[in-house]
């Protein structure tokens, strides 16, 4: 898979610096690249002075614009105006994929009323129900199950294992690592006469007769709708909507072990870290990050551009462009400072204590 | 799947209002609902006065019961006394499920051992070990895989891949998610020496000599317990125990990517939300509810009726009926209390030290 | 598999005592275990004076040095120093294991350049990549998938449905509960210009401006590397490295649920306990313990020999052998004191606002 120090540097739109005919294998860290061989070599990833110690004279690298390739002994360099930008057509120029073999495995059974895209590969033991679309170029791994009548747009990658049930619609460049369950039933029961839950949020947390109850069961009737360009992480998990669907917005990123429930609305272009919860209900908005761990209360809303701190819990709405962080979680800025008092709370006790003693005497004596 | 309004009102247990013998043909939100057709239509769940707005004339509906439906230029109504309950039977009566063909697929893999219900329902690869039982109409999706000697009773829905162990019991009507994972091993390791962590409970905190140690295994041949009504989310997972079985009681709800840890016994009619962990030997009563991402400590009890407010982690024993909040959980009215204090407490901080400098100043003069 | 109470402790290295002829059938707690029949029966686990009273007379048990067997009425005992260590020895003596049947399952695709050690037992349905290896005696469960490359040690346990990508490396004894991945890709993703996320690490908490922009994905070419004797959980994810792989060191054990983070290293003979998280680029020490629902910050370092406490969220370095705890994660006796100030927090505002009152007054009569 070798190309031209010139070929990457194009395909980067990048500015190049040496020996541009130089063949580059792939990609590693300073200290794992070797001068260029009679093949070529890797390219080093030294893209801030930091990083440039490791680097081996004769060999080939990128750079930071403004580093000096001569002054570090290279053969050639790519020259980066946003470095981390640059990592993203690198990595993908040099990744090998997973691997999965053209066309539909004899042992993957689709039922005939499924309508596979021209050019979709298809893993063993797949399994793919009545009435689904697989869109063009799409690969599916193995031991994945679509269930009846799901849509998946062009161009997807669903690795191994993952579980879509009946009723989902994706759009064009889905990508869902391995494990992860798209359109499990919501979480979503009701008890005969009002429940403990209900009667706790109807008065803030006194119970009043606490009695025997057994849960009935609210199935789940809406799906599950996926926007373009949105990836969903190794055993994430994503319920179906009670009536309507759950949706997830266009450019939106759901990392692992995430779990959106029942009804939840994602806008555009998020960010949901792992082991992120949103549940049921709950509504966010466009460009929203949430960092790992981060838990969102039931039915509340989250506006755009919103940004939480990892293990924030949001139990309340949230303003558009937000930055916050705690549990509960508040401002940025004031929960710097309640951290900040926290620290020193056992010391402000002792304090007060030494002011209650000294007011006692000074009231005694006035 | 059409019927009429009178028969789902009967079905439902519901009073009925206009045109009983229109068709209904599934359930919708009042926005979706078109007026009805030829063929009948939608009924709009409108169960609340705050969704009547968009429900259109000529459409049919279920409102709750005080509601109008000729004021809402409605032609057929349902009248729900408890709307959420309604919902239930709703839902249920229009699931088309999800699709699992009747039989056992000719590509499922079943021990000549294993004993398999009438009406049971095998997908496409599954795994079925030697001595399983499963019970009458049971539904068992694809790439299911059941251990050796497990036994699932009458009329469960099992979805695609799920892993249920060897040694795993499970009662009727029992309901598993995609990907869940039942009777995996225990985490339980031992050092040859006392370990760090059996060094600082003991002293609480301070670690005397830190030394190189390997753990081993403690193997699991405990089993899991579950009982009848149970419902297992998507990818959690429920531990084995080491010597008796880990169990869950019946009518418990278990959400997606929750965990219990070897041992737990969890009692009957409970709620543990999203990403709920119960570690190792904790004991749960009956009717406890675990709001999402909650944590409870190992070898800990938590007793009857208690109920965990989202992302609650509790370390210590909880008296039956209970309802905690906070990370340590405490009563949820104390933790109301304590985060209205703390968002105070950089003000506090401020105010303390003027009190210092004033009582300094008076005991100068004084 | 019964073996007489001689073998038991001589494999146990333990002392025993009575007679040592009696056949030992498998273990279990001392309610469950009758007085020994002809056939011989379990063995009570009894290693603490409080499980003695559940012994029955006629029965085997297993005690911890000190207490009498005789006085208890047993026909035989096995004598334990450490009984947690025993423990160990004793499950794993009565384990009955998965039950994966010896030689590859006709149904197995195994591609013509993997290599398969001897005595290697692969399930049904498992699908192994090119040019992968496996060690002798390992044993694979059913709906296996292995990528292209990947190699695994000998005598290695993989459990149903777990997902190993392309290009990574596990050393011996390596086992995996049912269902996780590992080698997924990381989650990396940049904007063409600043992100809101770089924008307030940068900024500390304010933004400037806001703006539409989308994630473009960096792709992860690092694979994966795993010591030797290493366990991983059941559902738990492991991504993937960007450039150079993420590492976990030998004898480490994982959790179920836990997340591994891209470019992660993890050290060696450490415990990751249930739902932890630790996010990109972390690096943990050797010997390090994370309790249950810890997270870690992505790109910090955790020294050798942590300890951290149930649900600590750990956002900044923290020193070798340091115990700690809560969010932000602190020392553990300042968390005590922390936590105790926290409770006195409501009572503590009522003290600063009467005190305020004293002093305004002493400083009106002053």
């Amino acid at each position: 898979m070798a190309i031209t120090v010139r070929e990457l540097a194009q395909a980067l739109d990048a500015r190049a610096w040496g020996d541009l005919d130089l063949p580059v294998t792939g990609a590693a860290e300073p200290a794992a690249t070797d001068p260029v061989g009679p093949q070529g070599g890797t390219i080093a990833m030294a893209m801030a002075p930091k990083y440039a110690a490791a680097l081996k004279p004769g060999s080939i690298a990128i750079l930071a614009e403004g580093m000096d390739p001569e002054a570090l002994g290279l053969r050639a360099a790519i020259l980066a105006q946003r470095p981390r930008l640059l990592m993203a057509g690198l990595t993908r120029a040099f990744d090998p994929g997973p691997g999965i073999a053209p066309g539909i495995h004899p042992t993957a059974i689709v039922d005939p009323s499924a309508t596979i895209g021209p050019d979709a590969a298809i893993g063993p033991f797949v399994v793919i129900g009545a009435g689904v679309r697989i869109g063009q170029g799409a690969r599916i791994g193995p031991h994945v199950s679509i269930g009846r009548g799901t849509a998946v747009g062009d161009d997807a990658l669903i690795h191994a294992g993952v579980r879509i049930a009946h009723g989902v619609t994706a759009g064009d460049r889905l990508i869902v690592q391995p494990g992860a369950v798209i359109g499990g039933d919501g979480f979503s029961f009701v008890t005969p006469e009002e429940s403990g839950i209900e009667e706790i949020r109807r008065t803030l947390g006194s119970r009043d007769a606490i009695r025997q109850q057994h849960w009935t069961r609210i199935h789940s009737l809406g799906g599950v709708e996926i926007g373009d360009d949105v990836e969903i992480g190794a055993n994430a998990t994503i319920d179906r909507g009670t009536i309507r669907a759950t949706r997830v917005g266009n450019g939106t990123k759901i990392d692992n072990l995430v779990m959106l429930g029942h009804n939840v609305v994602v806008g555009d272009d998020c960010l949901l870290c792992s082991q992120v919860g949103i549940a049921g209900s709950s509504r966010v908005g466009n460009r929203v990050v949430l960092a790992g761990q981060v838990g969102v209360n039931d039915n509340i809303e989250i506006g755009d551009d919103v940004i939480a701190g990892g293990a924030s819990k949001i139990f309340t709405r949230v303003p558009a462009g937000r930055v916050i962080l705690g549990n509960p979680a508040v401002r940025m800025e004031t929960q710097m400072e309640i951290q900040k008092a926290m620290r020193r709370l056992p010391r402000f006790a002792q304090q007060l204590a030494k002011l209650q003693e000294a007011v006692t005497r000074l009231l005694e004596k006035g």
